[in-house]
Parts: structure tokens; C-alpha cells; sequence
């Protein structure tokens, strides 16, 4: 059973300021812990229902994992529906921003706000072999719920920087920068240089003034449909985008 | 202000089978009302907050607009944070599966079961000029509330056809059945035929085995990450496929 203390703390760490005050934050669901308890050893606690125990009787007795009611799992649960088990983990240490130099292809966002979104587009970044992503510091925090619910075990292996983007951007010398949005040249009629950097803008306001300024080209995946469609969803372009990179 | 029944009945089209009952399906949030009213008179009646109707004067007149206060609007919503507006459809009329047979491309899906994933194929779709999606029956509903708000006005302007998936294929007998998959081909290297069907299966347990009988080929888009990763989100999977078949 856990006591009203640990309970206000694990849910304390569904705020941002929380997790950056204590360092840790929590994934929720079967799949995911699974996906992270079956391949890391990076995780703190683990808070189970009886019955997640029983179907993992290898946990069952280890120090750090802990029996957790139904009742006490809504409460400190994100969710509408929780689901059987959460982990509490440490958050990974910072990359040095030197470490992007050597790097080919480095995604970068500019305001990104949904959770989805920003999940998808970090499992795309592991997928694709991105290890670092730049984003503004009115980017949705990579340690969300939400962004690490749909990120999966990919938040504990790509490094995201916070910050001045233009300022990241301008230490960068040796990449090109690709900016994407609806008005560039087609993507698929531009040759991609090798290292790379590509900045894709937020869901409602696309690229901000100051980062357009760093922009080298403007690229753009043509849409070939006559109904009137006028855009794309930002994790969709950067799936294409970060394919047509790697597969030139 | 709303009578009991009327919140009673827009409530109950949070349910499938009430749906079905009654072909109709609701929209909420600003964003996507505004996109379907902006380009389309197919809505049949739109409840609005004091506040957005102040904001949008030509409105309030009409005689299918109804005010609807915030509590009334939390109680029909499907949304935890409900968004001012909402507009009630009529679902579009069914397209005749005969129309799938002159289409170049057609997506497949076998159980897509996520509505997120469900609503961001729908938009890629209608991105690449894909008029007609087959789905399984257990596929999710393409009126799912949260299908039609990541899927936004595409709702509209892509048919989509439930049904026995291995029968519809059988009767495309003039398209080459891809499945995208972790176990086939490069897609890069696959030179992909002009009439094509890309079947894409669930998130949990992929292409079904009858389904997997059909397919003429497999293809894979190549992961370049070396840690572990081993799965893509369906809906980016889908983006690049639909990218690679449309600018080959």
C-alpha cells in the first residue's frame, strides 16, 4: 500500500515544474514499462496492481516495486483509463551541446505543443538514428505523460536540447539548414545535404520569424489532392521529411 | 439553452451504435468547426458558448445555431477540456465500392484500433490525393470523435469502406497488394507499381493471416538506429509509404 505521501508525489510529477524540481518523471501502461523494465535497468520504482504482479511474479519481490490499488492508481494516473502498472524513473542526464557537431542529421522544433506530436516525432528521431533534437523552450516538455506515452522507450535514447534555438542554431556552422512548410521548393526535387539540420514549426503558428531568418531553404511536401486539404500533420511531414534524408 | 433531450441525444453520438442508428456523427473544438464551416454547408446544426457566437456575429442569426453554456457543453462533450463549439453532421452518403476499382492508389487497413493514428491516416489520405480507404470491421470508427478531430475536415472527403477485407481485395484484381510491414523488402529499393493497395496493420499485432495471404509483396522502411528501437508509430509508417508512392 502506499502512503498519501507517495501518492501526492507521484502525482505531482504530472506538473513541470515537479519534475524539474525532483528530476524524475513517470510512464504509464503495460506496454511501455515493459518495453523499458525489458531493456534498462534506468528505472527507480515500479507501481503495480495485484493483478500486473501476478501475471510478473519476477517483480513481485524486488525492493523498489511496490503494490498500487485501482483506486490510488487513478488518483495519481494522467489518464482517463490507467492502466495496471507505472514506473517512476530518473530523467536522463544532460548531453553536452558540443556532442551535435559530429552529428549528420539533427531535427530541430519550433514550438511543437502537442503531446502526440512531440512523442511521434521523438520515436521517428530513434527510428531514423536522430540523436538530438533542438527545440525552443516553448516546445511541450519531452518528459510529459503524454509525449513519453506515445514516445515509448525512444525518450530514454534521444537527447533533446531546451533553448535560444537561434543561438543553438548559429553555433551549428557546418550543417544546412532546411526549414519545412507549405511554401518551400518540393522536397522531393531538392537535393539534401548530408549533414543536416531540419526545423519543423508548430501546429498553428509553422516557424517563427527569428528561425526563419537562419533558414537556408525552405522545402515543402507537395500535396497532391484536389479538395482543398491545406495541411499536414507536423508528425506526418517530419516522418517524410527525416525519410527522404536518410534514404537519399 | 438546450433542452434535456437534446443533450441526452448529442451525448449518445459518443457511441458507435447510436451513430449508426441515427447517421449522424458530432465535431468539436474551434479549430476544425471552423475548417468544415468555412469550405462545406454540409452541417446540420452547431452549438456554440456565448463567447465564441460574440466572436462570430454572422452566426448567432442562424436558425440551426443554438447557444449552449459551458456546463451543458462539458456534459456533451467527449473531450476533457471541451472547446466552445461544437456542430453537429450527417454522416456522408456510402460511396459504391464499384468507384475503388478506377482509383490508382488505395490504402488497406486490418484493425487499426488507435482513433489518433486512425484520424492522422485519414488526413494523409486526403493529403495524396487517396479518395478511398478499406478497413476491417474492427477497425476503429471512422465517426470516433477522437478519429474526426485528428483526422479535422478530411472526415469528409475521404470514402471509407468497413467490411471483409479479403473479400474487397479479391475484387481489386488489377492492383498489386502491398503490405508494409517489419519483415519484407526495402521500400527504397521496391519499385512500386502505378495501381496499388498498401495495406497497413495494427498497432499490437500487425497484418492479419488472412489478410497476409493476399499481399503480392512485402516492404519495410528500413530502421538506421542502432539502439533497439523496433517499431514504427502505423501512421508514420503510412506517411512515408504514401510519400514513396506518390513521388515515385
Amino acid at each position: 500500500m502506499l502512503s498519501k505521501n507517495q501518492i501526492k508525489s507521484l502525482r505531482a510529477l504530472q506538473r513541470k515544474k515537479e519534475r524539474l524540481k525532483t528530476g524524475f518523471y513517470v510512464v504509464e501502461g503495460k506496454k511501455i514499462v515493459q518495453e523499458i523494465i525489458d531493456y534498462t535497468d534506468d528505472w527507480v520504482e515500479l507501481y503495480a496492481t495485484t493483478f500486473w504482479l501476478e501475471q510478473n511474479p519476477e517483480y513481485s519481490k524486488l525492493e523498489n516495486v511496490f503494490e498500487i490499488t485501482d483506486k490510488d492508481l487513478a488518483q495519481v494516473s494522467s489518464f482517463k483509463t490507467p492502466n495496471e502498472v507505472m514506473l517512476l524513473l530518473k530523467q536522463k542526464a544532460e548531453v553536452d551541446f558540443f556532442e551535435v557537431h559530429s552529428t549528420d542529421i539533427v531535427l530541430a522544433l519550433d514550438g511543437i505543443k502537442d503531446p502526440g506530436n512531440m512523442g511521434t516525432i521523438i520515436r521517428l528521431a530513434d527510428w531514423f538514428g536522430v540523436g538530438h533534437i533542438l527545440c525552443t523552450t516553448d516546445t511541450v516538455d519531452q518528459y510529459n505523460p503524454k509525449v513519453v506515452q506515445s514516445a515509448m522507450g525512444s525518450i530514454s535514447r534521444v537527447n533533446i536540447h531546451y533553448g535560444n534555438l537561434v543561438h543553438m542554431l548559429t553555433q551549428l556552422e557546418s550543417h544546412k539548414i532546411y526549414a519545412c512548410d507549405l511554401n518551400g521548393a518540393s522536397i522531393y526535387d531538392t537535393s539534401l545535404k548530408e549533414k543536416a539540420i531540419l526545423i519543423m514549426g508548430s501546429e498553428s503558428h509553422g516557424i517563427s520569424k527569428e528561425v526563419r531568418r537562419m533558414v537556408d531553404s525552405t522545402v515543402t511536401i507537395p500535396s497532391v489532392s484536389n479538395t482543398g486539404i491545406d495541411s499536414l500533420n507536423v508528425a506526418s511531414a517530419a516522418a517524410i521529411s527525416l525519410s527522404l534524408l536518410r534514404s537519399k
